[in-house]
């Protein structure tokens, strides 16, 4: 290894807590850090990440191509290591998973969900039977399976079809697997994969195979999944269009049956109704599984799924009727290959569309299914993985720009002294060390989520769907927040980098791209929040009923009791209780404006529209208050185990976050709290002198997150703190380089000079 | 011209005022308008900046050599244009100027300042004999020149090689010109070409022969620029290193005299003395002024100006010694060529030391220079215009973002009526009106700014430098609080567009780009503001000593002198007032804070760096007030000649900024004023009001940008509304979507799938 920069190897030698002994805490136990670090060993030691001539050079057809190809030789590699080793399937799920495919493939792995949701759903919950034919087969790479969904994020409403592919989630809540280690493995990129917005290859796996076996009678099953299975077929699935997103039941695209052929017809009946987004649609999948809204016998059913032939299979030329490609280029994942889709009276057969729900029958008579109790499902699973994800990339921000810090020095604020390490400004500490806290506050707040998650999906197994609403509520506001959260940490995190974070060698701006597309996926943030704020404004009116509340609102009923502020208390207990009185105090003026407009004369959607500025904001008080509590409680908790040394550091960085916080939400706290000005300046020094503490740590904190190199991909954040070194050795990458003199001298420089262009 | 969307027709029809009106205003009268359209109207017809392929599907390479071409075909044009009509100079200078050449270049125009400050300094400054000679070659196009500078952002004290370069600006500052029109001229993506960001030729005209020009003797300019002007010689400027940037003093690389030799001995001692940065160093400049630590007889006598030959003359291969090359790919600006320099013991004769100011004689002793008295001026100069582009940016954005959501139709929050427009959720309104009104008031503290820029420069004229600290002041809490306003205007316009938004052809994300860029150039944000702090406190002390202050800053002297806070006022004057007593108060507590540390025993330095944090948001406060009083005060003044209509609009928007800032800071507020929850609560219904009241102008607003189709260079936010239309044809430009089967399909995933990968 080359020598390390004498200033981060100095951080490290002073750290005042065993660096290893977070790693192992953060990891769940030192066998689970020698695991991953196994796997991270394996997937990384044939070099398939490694690209000669960086992504960010090449054009944006090449980057798609780059993406195709390294997929397939990532496939190869795994089934080539599967042969050799009979290594459990466990090792390959994690591999996929985390900060390790990133490093692999950069905008995510197509073949993900394969290990990670495909092989474990038929574990879960297949036959005897059928686990000996397909897992074997699975194993083998004969066929390449995944699983996911994508995210209506208006309600249960129009998810009836997601039924089944909720229940194959139902695998990872037994209780053969640790909560923590179904984190780990679902963490990171996969996040990308599963949403649809990953690469080529993902949705064939993520949405398309499952959809058909969630949706498709038995012998569709029988059809199409061994065809599937088999990549005799490649497919994906189309829902979004151009026209909508988020709103489901507005989808335009029409499939109307046609009792005297007994086939549908599916038509794009306007230019919004095209499809747009689909990962993959653009040049790799022939089929597809189309959402359209179903006429038959003249009216509308609403929205149900088909499969639906592109292109043909031998040629891979579109199909009659059919216009597909590629929507172009986009602020990251430019490796996705997401596509457009239309229809001009594309006819298909009668037992395309998926009939294990709702039916049409030959003659046209529409059968309708049964509801289903497990709608929410797959969307809250999601929500749930995102924000473990986005620690991921807050902990890959901020070790590349703390150890940055470390090893930057400028300016001279005393005369004759040396340049100080960036990091000893305390404004530069205000910009990071939260941060590192966020990773550790989110963590341990997407591990309850979880726990939460498998206990409330235990019970709606046994019927009993009580506690669903309040999941659901927690996990909208709660994928909002650290969206948003994380997107702003990494931008700070970049900008904190200085002129050098600009360049795409820090990774900050690819990382940037990633985080910040959740923002608007998977339920678009202010239509999540507004969300948690229907559930919030309910469990009000429950409270104002003398009704009692679920245990994450429980607080309201509480506060609202007594409606006093009782003396502030400057602790962090207090804090925490305060953020509970901001919350309370918020929703409870929405309440209020709402019924005011009402009796003035408005509708009840107009008073909630009027006031959802405000409802946003008592939702982000809320998800803080839980994420403070939560975060201070589990932190608490946790650190029992731990040396008294690590102990007093995970004290200041959970303190340092919500004395932040604080200061952050000083408004609210003046307005629903008996907090005072000499309480606030208290809390002011109380954070710089936690700052000044955590400081000398800083180093060794984001050391623990064990992010190999090859995984952080910067230049600006490796561990040997060869920062400038490698900008270098980065810039010699570029194909500009690789020629004294670019034919543009000759071609138009010259010329122009010369009066002769 | 193309049908309009209906919703976007509805809502100019149904705009309360007229449209050309507020546009003429914005301009600054009739003519003025009338002037750029006809301008706009040149330098388009001709397409140059219709790109075939758009340069987002190129690679780094070909973007590059994109850049160079329509740099130099637009100045082919130019010159060809010169010589059809006898047009004034004007014409160009705003043709080059503003939206119009980002228009055209995307990443900004090389030749800009050939028109903009190279002419108009010759006009402005020489003499007869020299205008005579200068002005008609440099209108042939014979030679091209520019003029521009850096910003070292630690204060005066390294700038006296800017002197001459100040006194080029006196220029603009004559009667001749109008504030406005100069404005005009300067602002747009002007300012990434002043800042050395922009394309490959910038920095030849606007460092290179502008510092010879400043720092060369009578000899060397002879010399030097009349081959520079001739372009028989291609020059940039290489300042800043791997190692540092805005610290000017901490360069590394040393120009060692041999006097055995008369040669000055050019060197980087490390890696970190690599330069770093500088526009067209890497393939285009074949000369380069270098800033080097000069050593003569032992002895270090700080930063001077070399210049040093790169590359061969005829063969553009690099000179021995000599290190160069591109620093690779970055976020945004990739036709930039920015490029690193390192010698090996590069020899120059002694005369390519630019020794106007300060010299070496032959024997190697040192004479050095008079200080300037105007050092100051350039970096003021350039962060004024940079308040002006944030504008262009914010106006850009917001058009694009409140047109996409007037023609965006989704949700149904009523049952059986049709999808809303997204601008009607009160949330989107939110989210966007207040950029409308940001462009405003940051356009009138912009021509605020100026006018103060250009008293304070005549005073400086008159050898009168009392306000210069003041304006200093002014323009770095300015520059920094104005760029990181744009760039979280610009990123919540494109989340406001929701998925589509992350498509680069709604052309939000490259202007985030080029935004978030001046956050950290030209004076890195925290440290603008802790510059502008130190200023603050000083002018707190004075107060406290009794002296009398400066205009901008008297409020700390009166409010400090009425410590009992007023009974508080919810008017926007009662607002505006508040916000004063907020950075009074904030700068009072800092003040204390330091004193109390000095008096526990640390240093001056440790307390105030301990203190920092607090700081920043002092300065920060005190930009807020100054913004909202200027806009109000501004508002006020220039409405007056407007019709009814318009004013009332002028108004709405004025008191959405201030009051939306209001509740931005109600911390702020109830810290340091006595408003109350009830004034808050009003606070907010007005501000609900506001948004409903601004909401049905939204469109007008926008338009009366009047930025062309071809400027805002974005499908979601054209004229006509035809935002799936335009988004689909934009994708259709994509090469991948050129042929039905990408090669990879036969490469890579039919061998994966038939196992002969």
């Amino acid at each position: 290894m080359a020598k390390v920069n004498v200033d981060l190897q100095r951080e490290r030698d002073s750290c005042s807590f065993n660096i290893t002994e977070l790693t192992h805490w953060i990891d769940g136990g030192i066998e689970k850090t020698e695991e991953r670090r196994k796997r991270e060993e394996m997937a990384l030691k044939e070099g398939i990440h490694i690209e000669p001539v960086p992504s960010v050079y090449l054009s944006h057809k090449e980057k798609y191509e780059l993406a195709v190809k390294k997929a397939c030789l990532l496939f190869k590699m795994i089934r080539k290591l599967q042969e050799e080793e009979n290594a459990g399937m466990e090792n390959y799920l994690a591999v996929l998973g985390g900060n390790l495919g990133a490093a692999i493939l950069g905008d995510g792995n197509p073949l993900t969900l394969h290990y990670v949701m495909f092989i474990p759903t038929i574990m879960g919950q297949g036959t005897v039977e059928q686990q000996a034919y397909w897992i074997g087969r699975a194993f083998n790479l004969d066929i390449i399976g995944t699983y996911a969904q994508t995210d209506p994020a208006d309600g249960p409403s129009e998810d009836k079809w997601k039924t089944i592919a909720y229940n194959q989630e139902q695998h990872f809540t037994g209780p053969a697997r640790s909560t923590s280690c179904n984190m780990a493995v679902l963490g990171g990129n996969l996040g990308a994969a599963i949403l649809g917005d990953g690469n080529p290859l993902t949705l064939h796996y993520v949405m398309f195979i499952p959809t058909i076996m969630g949706q498709g009678t038995v012998e569709q099953q029988a059809y199409w999944i061994g065809r599937a299975f088999n990549l005799d077929i490649i497919g994906t699935y189309a829902q979004t269009e151009l026209g909508h997103g988020t709103f489901v039941r507005g989808l335009e695209t029409t499939a109307t049956y046609d009792a005297s052929t007994k086939e549908f017809v599916l038509h794009s009946p306007t230019l919004t109704a095209y499809k747009w987004w689909p990962g993959g649609l653009a040049h790799t999948a022939n089929y597809c599984i189309v959402m359209a809204q179903l006429y038959t016998k003249g009216k509308c059913h609403g929205i149900h799924a088909f499969i639906v032939q592109l292109r043909e299979e031998e040629t891979h030329m579109p199909v009659r009727g059919i216009k597909v490609g590629e929507i172009g280029a986009k602020l990251g994942m430019n490796g996705t290959n997401n596509g457009f889709l239309g229809f001009d009276q594309v006819r298909i057969p009668r037992d395309h569309m998926l009939m294990k729900n709702s039916k049409v029958l030959e003659d046209g008579t529409y059968v309708n299914a049964p509801s289903s109790k497990l709608a929410y499902g797959t969307m809250m699973f999601v929500r749930v993985m995102l924000v473990n994800d986005m620690c991921k990339y807050m902990a890959k921000a901020v070790t590349i720009a703390v150890r940055y810090s470390a090893v930057r020095r400028q300016s001279q604020p005393k005369p004759n002294e040396p340049e100080p390490q960036i990091i000893d400004y305390l404004t530069q500490q205000h910009k990071l060390l939260v941060g590192i806290a966020s990773v550790h506050a989110f963590r341990m707040s997407a591990e309850w989520l979880w726990l939460m998650y498998n206990n409330v999906t235990a019970e709606l197994e046994a019927g009993d769907m009580e506690r669903l609403p309040e999941l659901h509520a927690l996990s909208c506001c709660l994928k909002a927040v650290s969206t948003d959260d994380a997107a702003k940490c990494v931008e700070r995190c970049r900008l904190a980098c200085g002129g050098h974070g600009y360049m795409l060698s820090s990774n900050l701006p690819l990382t940037y791209g990633l985080v910040t597309a959740a923002c608007t996926y998977e339920g678009e943030n202010t239509v999540m929040l507004l969300q948690t704020a229907r559930y919030l404004v309910k469990a009000w009116q429950q409270a104002a009923a003398g009704n009692s509340l679920p245990p994450t609102v429980s607080y309201l009923g509480e506060l609202r009791a007594g409606r006093r502020s009782p003396p502030w208390d400057n602790t962090i207990e207090g804090i925490v209780k305060g953020f509970h009185m901001v919350a309370s105090g918020k929703i409870g003026i929405c309440v209020a404006q709402i019924e005011k407009r009402q009796n003035n004369g408005m509708s009840y959607e107009d008073a909630w529209n009027m006031t959802s500025v405000q409802l946003a904001s008592a939702s982000e008080a809320h998800c803080r208050a839980i994420l403070l509590s939560t975060y201070y409680k589990e932190n608490e908790k946790q650190m029992k185990t731990v040396s008294p040394e690590l102990r007093q550091v995970l004290m200041q960085l959970c303190d340092l976050y919500v004395v932040y916080w604080a200061l952050q939400r000083i408004g609210d706290l003046l307005r629903f709290t008996s907090i005072s000005e000499r309480d606030i300046e208290q809390l002011q020094n109380w954070y710089e002198d936690l700052l000044i503490k955590v400081r000398p740590n800083a180093v060794g904190l984001v050391d623990a997150f064990d992010i190999r190199d090859e995984i952080l991909n910067s230049a600006l954040g490796a561990y040997d703190g060869r920062a400038y070194e490698r900008l270098m050795e980065e810039a010699m990458k570029s194909p500009l380089n690789a020629e004294p003199v670019n034919q543009s001298f000759h071609k138009y420089l010259k010329p122009l000079m010369q009066g002769k262009l």
